[in-house]
């Protein structure tokens, strides 16, 4: 039995896609929505199968599956809940979409029996969703740490590894095809944002939607930043952490997307150049991580076509098998979400300007790791600056709720001794 | 619905199954089989659950679905069979039952429209049977590079990291439980063999069995390679790789067990201690791979219950998902497979040398890569022996044939100017 496909938006992955199903032997693509019917397709499209009309290729009685790779909120939205209750299991890319509207669409389809599959909506060829949904679905699993953006990753990377500004590294993103012209949704971490939003609502088996991410983007990251975490043992990367908290029997997620320093011994920390991995910490499994191409036509196709070919098994053998996002459940603020941190300080260089430090950090409830692991020579990394009275303090502190390091950076500016705080870096666990 | 679960075994893996099986609102423990009903158990099975009558698990009313953890082929296959036949799915973390019968099982399963699931067979806590045979199951796969055994590469890293010996770490592995007393299936690759035998049949569709898998195992490897290897900016991991090959149209498949040098690159190059991980090239999908906990009692449990939920799942909703492992398929003989090579040769020190070594490779087939990065005074490391007229050649090979570099080591040991041909390992790409 073949089964049609109907393919909603064309672009790379659209293109790609077609491609792989023309290889398919039990896949037939029946019609392909597209903007422009006459600009020019891949080889597996032929110019016949090109529609403007979305609606008409949901409705077609030979397509069975519809594949929505249109991107953003509408029409993609409208077009999936008609798919899904006239019985058609969908595939989609949206990251958009699943992300602000994903339990909503998630209960349409079970209300229709049908299948709506989204693999590709995170972190592209890696298989994250299906781990998280299937293998890991009685897992009581902690803590998710991504980079889930390979445009970012490429960018820290040629900063790390070539030494370049991070303008100059943008640029070349730009050069390359792996940064838009306005790289805002990249930079500054609303796409690893709705990745991580995804992530969560799966894990935690919680509605949690992409206005709920706290992010920061990695637009002010610069070379002597790098040039610090490299001299620490670090990597600088744009990590998308999503964690399940337990407080007197309540639970909550905290979700946010930062820069943060990672570990070289962690096995994100050698996840180079626009590659994505995805790291998970569960009760039994223990350590997991996924790594692979988070973007581009082939790889983002190949998770498409793996959810078209699960649908494909639940048309012919029947048996639906339901996914749901769970409730809203109370999103921890960012003022509570705990870390260890990277802190740089300017300092006079005189007596009792590290007990003044130390201080302010323990009055704000902040301990630091390095005292314990360095002795003072390298703590106290003297610097003598043009007035030959300046030293640089650089520390990690113990993991401390973020409002307990901020209350303590607003005492640094305000004592004497401190002559400027310099860059301020969370940084995870080894 | 609560679905009844038998266990059959309940040593590490049935402890920590049961204590996680009880955290599931769905399912309940409801007989195991044990050879001793006398010796102490995890708390999470009371003693009124133990029979030593292992048929009678599988025959009771209310065991709806049977996990095997006995191991070895019988009498877990006859158990199995007899499961799948009275139309209960069966779980098992059998990698010697499934990469010698697991065809033969999955057509039992598959009459008896059942589950035969085996997650748990390869590499532990780690999603991989489920990404090969659900998400990459439309995916043109090329190659699988593992690392699939955790104690060869615990002792590996700890030859690695802090020179010891292969027999200092071995028994430090031994002392930490990571090693058995009699090591052989470990450290001579029969274990990873089984599950390279077991992916192969998976990602190409073919029934490929332990007995394909060419093996070789770590326990000649020097403290002097690692070190050969560490100043090629490479480390030595015991790899399992299963290739698909197409020559004139005809499908083959390689499978093999062998210690290789993994250049720093590699991201399975930073894989340590006994973490385990599955790289896999495909068409579409690009470089992906799989990172976690291989072995051990609760990671072996977490894949385990992954598949007794989708076992579950298709009790409740219905709709069997039939999976097969294809037909026979011809396999490679070694001599046949390609790799690149590094070879240490003891050589005279005399002018001329190089031109003759050259020439053995040349006649041969096998072409020299490093000549192409290094330099002569690289490549031509002199190392003054006592004699003082011996020095060293090292080269590592573009891919060719085993049976070539074969060859061409028979012809170095019949050249005056080669004192000795030191180690020869295989080498893969970046």
């Amino acid at each position: 039995m073949t089964l049609g496909i109907g393919l909603l938006g064309c672009g790379t992955v659209g293109g790609a896609l077609a491609t792989l199903v023309a290889h398919q032997p039990d896949l037939a693509l029946r019609s392909v929505a597209v903007r422009s019917a006459t600009k020019a397709r891949a080889a597996a499209i032929s110019s016949d199968l090109l529609t403007t009309d979305a609606q008409s290729v949901v409705n077609r009685d030979d397509v069975d599956i519809v594949v929505e790779v249109i991107g953003g909120i509408e029409p993609a939205k409208s077009l999936i809940i008609s798919a899904l209750k006239a019985g058609k299991p969908v595939v989609t890319a949206n990251k958009e979409l699943i992300s602000n509207c994903g339990a909503e669409l998630l209960k349409v389809a079970d209300e229709a029996g049908v299948d709506l599959l989204f693999e590709a909506a995170v972190a592209g060829a890696i298989p994250i969703v299906r781990a998280l949904r299937a293998s890991l679905s009685g897992e009581d699993i902690s803590r998710i740490t991504g980079i889930v953006n390979g445009t970012t990753n490429y960018i820290l990377t040629r900063m790390t590894e070539e030494g370049a500004t991070y303008s100059a590294a943008l640029s070349e993103a730009q050069r390359l095809g792996y940064a838009e012209r306005d790289p805002t949704a990249d930079v500054e971490g609303f796409d690893a944002g709705a990745k991580a939003a995804i992530m969560a609502s799966i894990a935690f088996n919680a509605d949690v939607v992409a206005g709920d991410v706290y992010h920061e983007g990695i637009s002010s990251i610069t070379a002597a930043d790098i040039d610090f975490a490299r001299r620490l043992g670090h990597q600088i990367k744009l990590l998308a952490i999503a964690e399940k908290f337990l407080d007197d029997g309540k639970q909550s997620v905290g979700v946010r997307v930062h820069p943060a320093m990672v570990p070289n011994s962690h096995p994100l920390a050698s996840v180079r150049d626009s590659f994505n991995a995805v790291f998970v910490e569960g009760a039994a499994c223990g350590e997991l991580m996924f790594y692979g191409r988070g973007a581009g036509g082939a790889p983002t196709a190949s998770a498409v076509l793996g959810d078209v070919l699960e649908a494909s098994a639940a048309l012919r053998q029947g048996g639906h098998r339901p996914l749901t996002m769970g409730p809203r459940v109370p999103i921890k603020p960012i003022d509570d979400l705990p870390s260890a941190f990277y802190v740089n300080l300017e300092v006079t260089d005189s007596a009792g300007v590290l007990a003044q430090v130390a201080g302010a950090l323990g009055q704000n409830g902040v301990s630091i790791r390095t005292m314990e692991q360095h002795d003072l020579h390298d703590l106290h990394d003297v610097q003598h600056g043009e007035d030959g009275g300046t030293a640089r303090l650089v520390f990690i502190t113990h993991a401390a709720p973020e409002r307990n390091l901020r209350k303590t950076l607003t005492a640094f500016k305000g004592m004497d001794v401190v002559r400027g705080v310099g860059s301020v870096l969370r940084v995870i666990g080894p």
